[in-house]
């Protein structure tokens, strides 16, 4: 089945460039990219039109951080230190997902206000529990959000939420053999060095391996965590080691926050293939810092973003892509590093985050089709014509929900 | 005339403090704050009631730094640097404010948008125009927006937008004869030292000190700045004092950024009650960093926040709030003093602004009523049914203005 969208195409086709074809014409066949033409070619021109007129055709957003089962505590606690935000909030939040009528509810309205912000795929935590690990799996798939979910592992330090050692690997295998999504697939989420025993990551890293599964955690977010990981594990020389040792550190092991990693880390991370999520957000509502996300890129790491809800307060990645200019701004006041212009933090937000699943470069052929469609009406009336590259900007600073028109998320219109 | 308001009552009736009164009556004579109470009293219950059911009835917005003419240029020019930011966008922008058909239409919407928004209360920039200026003020004051607005004057060193010394004297004459409106009053507006010379400056003090009108200008925003008012005035020690020397710097000027002010310009500001307008996006859009906001306070100077359009890409003074928020705690890891909590950064994003104004501390009898009223039901469902002081802090993080139901200035009701 051929489709074809018509409107102002925006694309990103490696970091950091940022090509425009207005009025141009996106060839679909069964959901995958054929070609953009500035005009349509003859071949296709008894082919019905989707006509997006003076819409912004963008690609869409990859969220490759966020706890699901904290989407109910969305923007409170941003006062409490880190262990009270912890106690008070994060663990008892989690363990409510023990109920899954609750869970049922609260995952099929995330998994809304995800596919209508535009967010496509996802790395996702759950919580440590396997039926609403499913549940939240089954409403992703309904809602044409795809990607990775983990259930959450974790059977030391971990306050209410707690599993003993058995029990997370026991539910983990029952977890996996339940998995039976087309569009969702499971990932390890060992949660972070100080929350699973020795003979769990060591059951994990076994599993990783002999399945062939991804990984995701947690990575050197604050310094009070770093010297933490350090005493559990003192034959570490860094953080990182301590999943390494587990076989958990391998190529597309996803590692959250990764503020405060030196260029050791870093480099180990390059030649692993661990990939770095930057949580711009977070990190500055948590007080934990700024990530080095230039010298990351610099040294060939792979970096996405993500928006670390509710250590971040926003959902709608289009605002965590301006955070991470934000932050990088910041960063550069303070040591110099380059800024991320906004084609590059828009690149991290969407494409690089695709790129993790196996999408390509930008809207490159072959490769099924994860859009957004921007009205850009509303915005204020400008002094002059603007180009498709201002126009974009603009969009990326300014857009809301309600300015997203349509989604397409593996080739098919979900919003 | 009675008019009863039923709801949620939360305010900052002290910098720091929060009041919360579940299910509260506001009472208004006239527009006027008569009292709030827990249960309505025996006097009022004949009296009509607004019900807002499980709404929040909270504090509006003042934004006390912002360009109007530069509405048209939101969120764009961003990764430019200052200078090319000013040539490309921004005085090409204020240029286009000649014609007054494109100015009533700008501000027609940007006056819209600042009330829909819950911002009741402005201290503004506009253009050199005197016609735009007088329609921008028009256009205010239909919309229900409060506070003052200025003229803009600069006589050097503003590309396309200059006016000679001659001209900006006799139009600022020219709009002060001209400014006719009840809610919406003059404001002297140099642009900033560099653009203005010695004799407008002069002009501009002693027209300041005749009439009794209030002051405002950029201080200290970036370094580079700084030094080129040192060369401009090698008689002055710091920048504040270019302004003093002219009977600028006085009781309730208004300066914005202070991102720079050291230990001196800050006890000369607090010595001579000038204001400082943080305004945390613009700060860091622009790479200029981040303000001594609780520096600022300790010295006991008055704080207020402000946008900062178009150099802040947020108009939407919730956001500002939050920003401010995430700038001090930049500021917490860079210098270890302490961030903003939720109820400060709200309260110097409304009551602040408010008082300058002359409105009292938070819901205040006795004053006319600013307020908002937020519906939170869109938000995620929690996990346990929140307190108000939670309920505030997650709508402080997560409104929009979909969610702003109700808008109340100088006692009406605009929205």
């Amino acid at each position: 089945m051929t489709t074809i969208l018509h409107g102002n195409i925006i694309h990103t086709p490696a970091f950091g460039a940022l090509e425009t074809i207005p009025g141009g014409y996106l060839v679909l066949e069964d959901g995958v990219i054929q070609g953009i033409y500035p005009r349509l070619p003859e071949q296709y021109a008894a082919c019905p039109v989707t006509d997006y007129g003076d819409g912004l055709i963008m690609p869409s957003f990859a969220d490759l951080h966020l706890h699901a089962p904290q989407y109910p505590m969305l923007g409170m606690g941003m006062d409490l230190p880190l262990l009270d935000w912890l106690d008070t909030y994060t663990f008892r939040t989690e363990a409510r997902f023990e109920d899954t009528d609750y869970a049922r509810r609260v995952y099929r309205q995330l998994a809304r206000d995800l596919i209508t912000s535009g967010t496509t795929r996802v790395a996702m935590f759950s919580s440590r529990h396997t039926a609403a690990t499913l549940i939240l799996m089954e409403e992703l798939e309904k809602a044409g959000v795809t990607g990775y979910v983990g259930k959450v592992n974790m059977d030391r330090n971990a306050g209410l939420s707690q599993e003993t050692t058995e029990e997370s690997i026991s539910e983990t295998l029952r977890w996996l053999d339940a998995c039976h999504f087309d569009l969702v697939k499971p990932i390890l989420t060992p949660r972070f060095t100080p929350s699973c025993t020795d003979e769990l990551m060591a059951a994990l890293g076994k599993l990783a391996q002999e399945r062939d599964l991804p990984v995701q955690s947690h990575l050197s977010e604050n310094t009070g965590e770093i010297a933490w990981v350090g005493e559990l594990h003192p034959d570490c020389k860094q953080y990182w080691e301590s999943y390494n040792k587990y076989g958990l550190w391998k190529d597309r092991t996803l590692m959250a926050h990764c503020v405060h990693s030196d260029a050791r880390e870093q480099e180990a991370m390059a030649k692993a293939g661990v990939w770095a999520v930057h949580c711009a957000a977070s990190n500055v509502n948590l007080c934990s810092g700024t990530a080095p996300v230039r010298e990351l890129l610099n040294r060939g790491v792979q970096v996405a973003l993500g928006s670390d809800i509710a250590g971040g307060d926003q959902l709608a990645m289009h605002k965590v892509v301006v955070m991470s200019i934000r932050a990088s701004k910041i960063k550069q006041i303070e040591t110099g590093a380059p800024f991320l212009t906004v084609p590059e933090a828009y690149y991290l937000g969407t494409v690089a985050g695709q790129r993790y699943f196996g999408g390509g470069e930008g809207f490159q052929p072959g490769h099924k089709l994860h859009a957004i469609v921007v009205d850009d009406r509303e915005m204020p009336e400008p002094t002059r014509e603007l180009t498709l590259s201002e126009r974009f900007e603009r969009a990326v600073y300014l857009m809301d929900k309600r300015c997203i028109k349509a989604v397409y998320s593996e080739g098919i219109q979900r919003v």
